[in-house]
C-alpha cells in the first residue's frame, strides 16, 4: 500500500453544513433512510465498524472507540473542523462532484475543493436539467431544443453528465435515439402530469443522447442506492442494448457503484470498449470486504477500465473512509497478485497508477 | 468458537419417524427430489462430505467414514436413537417450527423439543390455513372473514407466520392490501378451479397482511428450495415494493435462506428497518463454504439483523449439521474480523450473542 | 496438483490458420469484439496477465514477458509451431469440438486432434443444422421431417448436440415439445423473413427435443459470451421449466460457461439428476481467480456433475491456458478441502479423476 497514493474521486457529492447527533449521523451513513428501528444499528455493520476503526483516530480517538464516544467528539470539534480533517486526510488529487442532489444546503464546490486541497469539477445531472427546463415553462414542442441549449450552457465548465434513470424508470432503456415526435410527446405527458420528477423512458434516453452529442462522458447510477429504487431495475445488464448502441460514438460510459451486480459490470467493461466501472458507495459500505468486492469486479474488468469513486454524500467521513478502504482494497488485489505470482511488481505499480487516477484523467480530461 | 454457544433455530420443520436406506437418506439430504440418476451422488458434494465429517463421530464412527458405513450404522442405531443424538448435540435454546409442510407423519412439536431439550414454538404457514379454510367449505364472499378467524385461532400460541408465495406465484407481489372485492374474486377463482393449492397473487398478499394485522412476525421463503420452484421468481428484490409498504407497520419481516440472492437480501436488511435475514438451508448445503456465504451476507446486513435457522426437515442430522456449520461460519467471520483488526474481541462477542439468539428473541418474544 | 492429469475438454472449437498481430490476437483473446478503444488493453486484465505468466514460457520466453515481446516471438515461431506447442502442452485426453461456429477457416478436427495427440469428437450445433436445412430449400410443412433426417445424418459420428438459443431468443424457452403445427408455422416465418439466422423460440425448442430424441447429450450456451448476447437472457434459471420437462428422458443436459450465474448453475446441477455444469470460457478469462469461481460452482454442484471445458476458439493458447488454470483451480479447491479437514486425500483424488474425465466419459461415451 502507498498511503500517499493520490486518488481522483470521479463521483461524489458535497457535505452537509451542520452538526449531527447519532440519529442524524446514522441516517447519512448508508442508503437506509434511518437507523434500524428494530435494533439494527448501522454501527453494528461493516461500515459502522470501519468508521470506528479508521475515522476515530482522525478525531484523536482510539481506534475502535465506541459509537457514542465518536459522536460526542464529533460534536465537540464541530462540523467545520470535522470536514477539514476528513477531506484533508482523504488524499484526493481531484473531485468530480455530482451537483444534482441537494436535499439540504451543501458546501459549494470551491469550498469542498479547498477542504480537500484539490480541484473540484462538476458533473451535471441530466434529469435535474430536464426538470428545470420543464419547470421554467416550455411547450412540449419546444422542450427538446430548450433542453439541448440549457444542457450546453450548464455543462460549459462541467466534465461529464450523469443519469439516474435507474431510480426512475429502471435501466431497461431502448437503444435508439428517440425521435423528435417521441420527445415532444413525452414532454407533453410530463407537463400534463404536473409532477416535478422526470421518470419517463423517452426523456432519460433523450437526455443521455444529448450528453453524448456534447461529447461528455456519461455516468450511470447502477446497483445499490436508497430503497426508493427497485434494485432489480438497476441491473447493468438491462443497459446492454443502449451501451451497444453507444459504442460507435466513442464516448466514455461510466457504470457507478454496481453492487451486487459488479461481476456483470466487470463483464460489460471487458466486452465494450467505452465502458468503465467503479465500486463507489459499495466499497465503504462493505468496510473490510472492499477488497473481496474489487477482486470480483476485476475478474473480467481490465485494470484500464476501473476508476475510483466514493459517492460520498453528506458526511466528511465518507470521502476519507472510501479512499482509505479503496487504497487497501487495491493493495489487497495488486499485492496479492504479485505474491501469488500472477503479475509482476512493475505491473502492480502501473495498475495502481491507472486505477488511482490515470484512467479518470484519460476519460474526463483528455477527450 | 464457543461450541457451547446455544442457538435459537428460528425456522425448522420436524423429523421423519422411520429408518432410511441410502436412497431415502439422500432424497432427504438436499432439495433434490432424489439422488442424481447419472452418478451425482450427493455424498460427493459439500453437504454429503460435511455429513461424513461432522455427523459420523456422533454415531461413534471415524470422521469421514464412508457413506455406506454411515448408513449402516444409522440403521443399526435406529431412527429414535439417531434423532436423540443429533437433536441433543445441536445445542439449541429454542426451535421455531414451521408446521405447514408434512408430506409424511413427523414428530410432534413437544417430542421434537424434548429431543433438543429446548422449547419448540410454532410458526403457522399462511397458505396452509387458507387452503384449509377453502377446503372446509366457505363461500367466496365469506373467505376473508373465515380466514382471519381461523388464522387468529391457529396462531394463538404461535410466534410467527410464514408465506411460501415464492413457490406458488413467485415474489412479484403488489404492495397494497387487496380490497375485499379482490379477495372475494380470488377466493371464487380458487373454489371454481377445485384445486388444493393456493397459488394466487391476491391470496398470498391478503394472507400476509392478515398476519401483519395480528402483529406476528412474517417469514418469507426466499431463494433456493426444491425444483418445483422457479428460482428466478424467488429473488428477494421482487419483494421490495411489499417490504417498503410494510415498513410503517413495524412488523419484523424475515427473509429465509436467500441463496444465491444473499447479497441482495443483505442489502434489504441494511436499508429496511424491519427486515431480517438468515442463511438457513443454504449454510448446511454449502458445507465448508458456509463461512464464505455468511461473509457475503454480512457485507451489508448489520449483525443486529442476522438470525440463525437450519430449515432442517426430516433428517435429525440437519439440525446438528446446520448448527455446527453455522457456529463455525460465525466464528470464521467474527474471529477473522478481530484478527484483521476490523473490530474488537468485545464487538465479536456481542455480535455472536446477537446472531445466536438475542436478535431472534427480540423479533419473536418481545413484541 | 498433478500436472500430468489428462483432461477431457468437452466443449471447444478449433484454431485459426494464420499469424496474428497484437490487435488480431487481442480480438481473439476474449469475447470483446476488439481491444478496448479507450485504453483497456486486454493484456491489462487477468486473462492477459495469465497469458504472460503461463504461455510465455511455452514460447521459450521468461514468465511475465511483456505483451509485445510475446507477440513478436509468436510471429517468429509461426502459427503452426505455436499451435503444436500449446495443443501439445494442454494435456488433453479427448476434445469435443463444436463445429458450428466457423467465421473463418479453422483447422479440421483430425488435425486438431493430432496436435493435441488426443481424439477429437464432434458436437453438432442444432441451429446450424436448422439453418442449413432451411437454406437448402424446404417447405414449411416439410421442415420438421427434413431437420430430423439431417440431424440424424449429421450426428452419426457426433457425441452430442449444442443449442445457442441464449444468443438468439434467450433461454426463456417453453418446456413442452412444440406441436407439428407450431413447427410448421415457425419454419414458415423463417422462410418468409428470408434471413439466415434461426432466432425463434419454437425452432430452438424443437431442435433441442430432436436432439434428445436421438439420445444425444445436449449442451446449452449459458452466461457470458460475446456482446451480441443480452447476458440477462442467458441466465440458466430461465431454463428451469425446460430442464424439468427433460428430466424423465434421462438425457444429460450440459450447462456451459455459466458465469456470472455459476451459483445458479450449481443449484441446477444439485437438484436435477441429469444436469451437468462447467466453467469453460470463464475460467481462463478469470485467470488467477479460476479457483474462486470453481469454489463457488461447487458450493452446490456435486463433484459428479462438474466437467472440464475450455471453450477455446481461435488461439492455441486458450487450450493450454484453460487446462492449466483449471488444473490449478481444481487443486486449489480439492487440496484446500483436504487441508481444511473437509474431506480426505482419497476423496480429493477421486473427485479429481471424476472432474478431469470420468464424468465426461460417462456422459458422452457410455450412454
Amino acid at each position: 500500500m502507498e498511503p500517499e497514493l493520490p486518488l481522483v474521486d470521479h463521483h461524489c457529492h458535497s457535505v452537509v453544513r451542520r452538526d449531527l447527533d447519532r440519529h442524524a449521523f446514522e441516517a447519512l451513513l448508508t442508503e437506509a433512510p434511518e437507523p434500524g428501528t428494530l435494533g439494527g444499528s448501522l454501527f453494528d455493520s461493516r461500515i459502522g465498524l470501519a468508521v470506528r476503526r479508521w475515522c476515530a483516530p482522525v478525531l484523536d480517538l482510539e481506534t475502535h472507540a465506541p459509537a457514542d464516544e465518536y459522536l460526542r467528539r464529533r460534536t465537540e470539534l464541530g462540523h467545520t473542523e470535522v470536514g477539514r480533517r476528513f477531506l484533508g486526510a482523504a488524499g484526493l488529487s481531484a473531485l468530480l462532484v455530482d451537483t444534482g442532489f441537494e436535499p439540504e444546503p451543501l458546501l459549494g464546490l470551491a469550498d469542498l475543493g479547498a477542504l480537500a486541497d484539490a480541484p473540484a469539477h462538476e458533473i451535471v445531472r441530466l434529469e435535474q436539467v430536464a426538470e428545470q427546463v420543464l419547470a421554467d415553462g416550455v411547450s412540449a414542442a419546444g422542450f427538446a431544443a430548450s433542453f439541448r441549449d440549457r444542457l450546453a450552457a450548464r455543462t460549459e465548465n462541467a466534465v461529464g453528465v450523469k443519469s439516474v434513470a435507474a431510480y426512475r424508470t429502471g435501466l431497461d432503456l431502448a437503444p435508439e435515439r428517440p425521435s423528435p415526435a417521441e420527445v415532444t410527446a413525452a414532454a407533453g405527458r410530463f407537463l400534463r402530469a404536473g409532477q416535478g420528477r422526470v421518470a419517463d423512458e423517452v426523456l432519460h434516453r433523450f437526455a443521455i443522447w444529448c450528453g453524448v452529442d456534447l461529447g461528455l462522458p456519461v455516468q450511470f447510477h447502477i446497483g445499490l442506492g436508497d430503497p426508493d429504487l427497485n434494485l432489480r431495475d438497476a441491473d447493468p445488464l438491462l443497459l446492454m442494448p443502449l451501451l451497444r448502441a453507444l459504442q460507435p460514438t466513442g464516448i466514455p460510459l461510466l457504470l457507478l457503484h454496481n453492487y451486487p451486480f459488479h461481476r456483470e459490470a466487470g463483464y460489460l467493461a471487458q466486452v465494450f470498449g467505452t465502458v468503465f466501472v467503479d465500486i463507489g458507495l459499495a466499497a465503504h459500505n462493505l468496510g473490510d470486504r472492499a477488497g473481496a468486492l474489487l477482486a470480483e469486479l476485476t475478474e473480467l474488468a481490465p485494470f484500464g477500465k476501473v476508476l475510483y469513486s466514493s459517492d460520498a454524500f453528506g458526511l466528511p467521513e465518507l470521502y476519507f473512509l472510501a479512499a482509505t478502504l479503496f487504497r487497501r482494497a487495491l493493495d489487497e488485489v495488486l499485492t496479492g497478485g504479485v505474491e501469488a505470482g500472477s503479475w509482476t511488481e512493475a505491473d502492480a505499480g502501473r495498475f495502481r497508477r491507472m486505477v488511482a487516477g490515470d484512467n479518470a484523467r484519460r476519460v474526463y480530461f483528455t477527450s
